[in-house]
């Protein structure tokens, strides 16, 4: 899986457990909703700010979405 | 201070004890030496892909990047 691939699965996840719209994560992350769209399918790099701004709209920490990343990329070599 | 700003400053922190030049991170991280200079100053905003591929060649989880940058952003809070 690639990294991006890998972004845009775990922030859905978190987005679909608050139960917010893609709509209402572009609004408050100051993004557009084709952006978060393209996101989610792994079809952006996102920058470090666009991390940090989506993580503020979920309320997570920026570094526990990375931590998500890092063991969904490593769950693929084992 | 930026996320970018605060980017550059833990990655010239952990290159400098490493103590390898601007120019051996670009090679094995496959970027240019300008790119890692302007990173170091804060003058761009790397993509997470970028974040992992450096977080690489420094030995350093990525989360951990990530986690240094949030500490460096609150502190300017306290």
């Amino acid at each position: 899986m690639s990294i991006e691939k890998a972004f845009g699965v775990v922030i859905r996840n978190y987005r679909r457990e608050l139960a917010i719209s893609q709509e209402e994560l572009a609004l408050e992350a100051g993004l557009d909703r084709t952006y978060i769209s393209l996101l989610e399918r792994g079809k952006r790099r996102p920058t470090i700010n666009t991390l940090f701004a989506i993580s503020k709209v979920l309320g997570i920490n920026p570094h526990t979405i990375i931590l998500n990343i890092e063991t969904l990329l490593c769950s693929d070599n084992i």
